[in-house]
Order: structure tokens, then C-alpha cells, then sequence
């Protein structure tokens, strides 16, 4: 029996981790894949304070480390059911099951790809989910937004302050986002190129250009870009949360409240499963909250059964 | 005119600075003392993701370079007035006003000191403020708690975990904490101390006792301990804000929805001046959440200016 549970071994659950550890609970994080979340995969982290520049897989191992110092027990498996009913929760995987007095989902959630050719090889190399994380690295360069809906005109808005060339690239002949934002667009000119797909990625070390193609004429163009913001949706990571009565908001982010409380008694949840802004420092932030709260929840009758 | 003025330099602060300039906005901070806030004054951090220790003043320095190199400006001095209202705000500062389109309220708040001999010599070196911080220092030491609130019974009954033995020391002959609290104390081996002050602390390098008085009988005594946390109050840092309409909690505390929005549009706050946990990692989250809040504010009527 652990005091805390916490799914997903990214910044807010290593956080998470750290907090908890610290007010005393045993602890053990469960990471279905790799620790650090999808910090790893980041080429260079220049928005965490602390850290001028620092490559995601350096400073995921700098958090992983701090945490199994501290003493937290690391799993790695996948979540295939819960239990979080009453004041014993468990969380079930493959190797059986894990009982605990309190739960922290961390569970995260992964940018919507687009699945074509060349995608994975330039991510981080010219091709980007994250324009709040990114963007600093075209200073005036020729950039594309992938998407149509209020994200995606707010990123190409965005990025439009920054590159010399904003292209926004969306399959449908109508843009999704506010009749407001798209009158912006024009302002600042952004470029749009509707009813078209993005169907490769070109470049060398670094993405040089892409193939897009006219979905109704079927005619293909080549672009030349230095970089592609994807910006076509995040899904959270909360299917066995969901099915156990845990209430998430219409895009399926968990609810929570400034405690980091979910609908749920003893269940907690942080970092991008939540929502918002999905920045490492609110992620480490909200991990902080969970693990105090989680802390407030079970001292009391953690204390009763250790007599 | 800048597009955002950031009062205070600590953690939200600089969080929010680099979050800020990097979504190209001009920023100012503005900081009454030391960049850093009271970070520079921590000893030792260790909850920190990406740290496994580090010493306060460095971690300081770290992001206020950082801050400094992305090109948010600084400017040293005390905000005298501020005019909230309209779509350009307005700080004063002895050397004049500055405008700005959003604000970010991050000034912090300070511990509550005793104001006895020996409190600030033995600060890190065995006085906290911060148990959250600083209780996994004294595992298996003799501490004391000064306070008779709900903080402080929380303080002596989370270090009871921690601690070979645990006071709790109240001026008056009861404690203001709620009963069922009290009855913790009991089960936990609190040994509380009512009717008494410190007047005094003592220890070479390190604190090793603590002079307290009765209030009643005047009868000192001296009390062995390693390490004393005082748990008397925060006390943010509102005045100025408070007289120009920005909405406070009954502690003082400036009210923030989960986008860190006051009642004031345009109006943000971050950090430990909106209560909470007040740790370093909150700090740095609420800061980033504050200036995409702000980018998100200003960037309309910004534009419209720009042409």
C-alpha cells in the first residue's frame, strides 16, 4: 500500500513526486513509457526559469534523478483499470494491483499529428507543436500554421509578431476560428491556403520545405518553410479516468479546481491532462499543489491506521 | 509606454518576464529591492524540479539572467501609486510614471517576523519560515513551532512526521486552531508550550536554543532545539493595489481565477501574493499563466495602435 499514486512520470507528476516524497508519503510514480514525459523529446527547453537554454532529455533526467534520491518508487507500466471509489483507491496494470489512499492523474495528453511523411523525422527540427515554446527560433523566417480553428489562428497571430511569413494551411474551405481573429489575420498578413493538406516534409538536417496539396483539384504545390506549427488538437491521456467517473471538460481535460481537486475525494490532477497553458513551470506548479493537497486528504486517516 | 509592467522581481515575476518578451511584448519589471525577491535569502532549495540543491541566491541569478539576456528591461525603485483604469495603466515610482496596456501583480508578501534577538542571525541556520521548504532538514531533531493559528498547528503536526520531537509554543492560553486539529496534536506527541513568547535565540554556527518567557508568571526558561519555525503569518504586499480597487481575500490575498485575472481587466497577479502554497515552482507557474493571460489582453488594442 502506497500513501500516493501518481500516473505519469512527466513534469507534473515528477513534481508531484517531489512534494509528496518530502511531506513523508510513500509514494510510487506509475510512467507507462518513458520518464520525463514528452520532455524528453524536446530538442531545447528555453522557458523554464532556472535554464537559459536546456535540452528537454537533460532536464527530465535532472527532475527524474531528483526524484528517485528523494526516495519515490518508480513503475513503468500501463494503467488498464482504476478503482477510485471509497478511501482505498487502486490502480490496476499488467503486474496486478496497486493499492493507495490518494491518486494524482498526470497522465498528460500528446499533440494531434498529422501523420504524413518526413512528420516525426523534422519534429524539432523545423516542425513544432508548440509555438509559446518555439516560436523565438524563426525570428524572420518563413513559417506555416497546420489547423483551422481558434488555436491555430491564435498561433499564426501569433507567430505573425515573429517570422518574416506566416502561411496558414487548413483542409477545409472555411476557417473554423472567430470571424474577430480572422479579420486579424488579414491585418497582420497572414497568408491562408485553404483546401489544402499537408502530405510531406522536406529538408536535410532541417525541414527546407513542404508538399501540400489542393484537396479538391488534387493539384500539389511545393512550400518553401522553415518551420510547421501543427496545430490541429491536443487529446488528453484520461480514457480509464473517464470510464471511472472522473469529469473532464468538453475537449476532455480533466476538471479541477485551484487545489488541483478533481470531482472526486482523494483524487487529484496535474499538468496537461488539465488543460491550459501546458508549459513546464505550470505543470511543476500544479504538481506542487496536488501532492499538498493529496497531503491534506490522507493525513487523517493515515494517522488513525498507523495507530 | 511599455506593453506590460511587472511590480516585483521574484520568482512570478521573472517567470512572467520570460514569457512575456518571448511572446515580443516590451516588458518592464519593477523591483523595490533585490532581484529575486526572497529567494536570494533561502538557504537551500530542494523541491525545486530541476535542482536537486541549490542555493536560493543562485537559483536567483540564474533566472534573472536569463530574464535579463531574453531583453526584459529593469528598473530598481518603489511603486508609489498606480492608476488601473482604462486601457492604458499607469505605475509611479519616485522617478516618474509609467505607462503600460496590462499589468502583473507580483510583489509577494513577507513572513511575519517575531522581531527577537537572534531571529534574523539564525534565519537558514535552524529559523524557518517554511516548513514545506525546510522540515525534511530536521528529521530526528528537536524543533519548535511559534504559533497558535491553523497554519501553525498544520506546521507542528506535519513536522511531528519528520521530528524527533515537535513544541508548539502560543502566546496565549489557548490555541486559535480548530479543536479537531488540537486533538491531533495530542495523538501526534505535540508538546505544546501555551502562555509563552521567545524572546530570545541562541547557537553558534547553528541555533541550538531558544530563550521563552511565561506571559503570565514572567518565569524564564530555556528550551534545546535545533531548528524553530515560525508560523505567525504572511503579510502580503497589497497597500498600493488595495487603494486602487484591486479585489483582496480577507487575508489580504489578491484574488485570481485560474487564468491568475483580477477583478481589474487587464489587471494580472502571481505568486505568493494570491495566497496559495507560496513555493517557487506555484510561482514560476502562476507567472507564465499571467503573461499569456496579458499577451492575450493587450494584443487587440496593440495592434490597432501599431496600425
Amino acid at each position: 500500500m502506497h500513501d500516493v499514486i501518481i500516473i505519469g512520470g512527466g513534469p507534473a507528476g515528477l513534481s508531484a513526486g517531489i512534494y509528496a516524497v518530502r511531506r513523508g508519503l510513500s509514494t510510487l510514480i506509475l510512467e507507462k513509457k518513458i520518464l520525463g514525459g514528452q520532455l524528453p523529446f524536446v530538442r531545447e527547453v528555453e522557458n523554464y526559469p532556472g535554464f537559459k537554454s536546456i535540452l528537454g532529455k537533460e532536464l527530465a533526467d535532472r527532475m527524474v534523478e531528483q526524484v528517485k534520491q528523494l526516495g519515490v518508487e518508480f513503475l513503468v507500466g500501463e494503467m488498464e483499470d482504476m478503482n477510485l471509489k471509497g478511501e482505498i483507491k487502486s490502480i490496476k496494470t499488467k503486474e496486478g494491483e496497486h493499492a493507495c489512499r490518494a491518486v494524482i492523474i498526470a497522465t498528460g495528453g500528446e499533440y494531434q499529428k498529422l501523420g504524413v511523411s518526413g512528420e516525426k523525422e523534422f519534429t524539432g527540427r523545423g516542425v513544432s507543436y508548440c509555438p509559446t515554446c518555439d516560436a523565438p527560433f524563426f525570428r524572420d523566417k518563413i513559417v506555416a500554421v497546420v489547423g483551422g480553428g481558434n488555436r491555430a489562428v491564435s498561433d499564426a497571430l501569433y507567430l505573425s509578431d515573429v517570422a518574416k511569413e506566416v502561411y496558414l494551411i487548413h483542409r477545409r474551405d472555411k476557417l473554423r476560428a472567430e470571424q474577430a481573429s480572422q479579420e486579424k489575420l488579414k491585418e497582420k498578413g497572414v497568408k491562408p491556403i485553404l483546401n489544402a493538406v499537408v502530405e510531406e516534409f522536406h529538408g536535410d538536417v532541417m525541414l527546407k520545405s513542404i508538399r501540400i496539396k489542393d484537396v479538391e483539384t488534387g493539384i500539389p504545390a511545393v512550400l518553401n518553410v522553415q518551420g510547421v506549427f501543427i496545430s490541429v488538437g491536443t487529446i488528453p491521456h484520461t480514457e480509464v479516468e473517464k470510464k471511472n467517473g472522473v469529469a473532464v471538460d468538453e475537449k476532455g481535460f480533466i476538471k479541477v479546481d485551484r487545489n488541483q481537486k478533481t470531482n472526486i475525494s482523494g483524487v487529484y490532477a496535474a499538468g496537461d491532462v488539465t488543460g491550459g497553458v501546458m508549459q513546464i513551470s505550470t505543470a511543476v506548479g500544479e504538481g506542487c499543489v496536488a501532492a499538498l493537497s493529496a497531503y491534506e486528504h490522507i493525513r487523517e486517516p493515515y494517522w488513525k491506521k498507523k495507530g
